[in-house]
């Protein structure tokens, strides 16, 4: 057991528009990993930063959008070499600006919850998304 | 819709003895709501506080027990009077120390897991627990 890896937390954002399609954003040549898997917005909380701060801080810094909560998408634990994250992810829609992406990313699309299971996800958070496309289609 | 009522994050944890029972502690007459209602230990993070030090911080002042986070329980949205809460659950385990309760708890008991349907939780965590309860007594 990994009894020191210390436990980190990220947020990601399940962006929303009018027709219920959530933006997903593509992962450039600069990420280390990943590359060319599809994603919510969102990354790792700073020391000292609540959950809400670090979540618009992501949205804005990867998406260039102003965003607003809505409700609770979920959460995931996975493991790194150093740290154990754990992912809170959030329900949000845009409330101000037009999609730009940083360089971390290189595509951008506005993906019905019908067809997420089509798209090739970054899988430490597959499952979670899948989750809740589906749990979505059946509750509201 | 809320649309400025803020999310605020708090944290709980399930802490597991060796047999896998779960600690639960009575809402004592200094609570204002869910008197006698049984729970796991926890309670808000505080401002600019990681979840990580917020629960060991809750565990700690409720129970007396120094503890070790071991992997994730889940996360749950409620909402009150004046704020949303993101409840996000951890599973954990004593490292140090007896239980000794906070005046806010009057009892505590070690439930297994397979009998926790049986208890008087509070209402809006309930939920969150039975479905640990039942996926870590088929998955592991």
């Amino acid at each position: 057991m990994p009894m020191h890896k210390p436990y980190r937390l990220a947020v990601k954002a399940a962006i929303l528009d009018a027709e219920g399609r959530c933006l997903l954003i593509r992962r450039s040549t600069h990420c280390r990993h990943y590359v060319g898997q599809w994603e919510w917005p969102g990354g790792k909380a700073d020391k000292g930063e609540e959950f809400t701060e670090a979540l618009a801080r992501e949205a804005r810094e990867e998406t260039s959008l102003e965003i607003e909560i809505t409700g609770l998408v979920g959460a995931a634990h996975f493991e790194m070499p150093a740290v154990h994250v754990i992912l809170l992810c959030m329900e949000a829609r845009s409330v101000g600006g037009e999609v730009a992406l940083s360089e971390e990313h290189d595509q951008f699309a506005w993906a019905p919850l019908s067809d997420l299971a089509s798209w090739d996800l970054t899988e430490q958070v597959r499952p979670l998304m899948l989750d809740y496309a589906r749990s979505r289609r059946t509750t509201r």
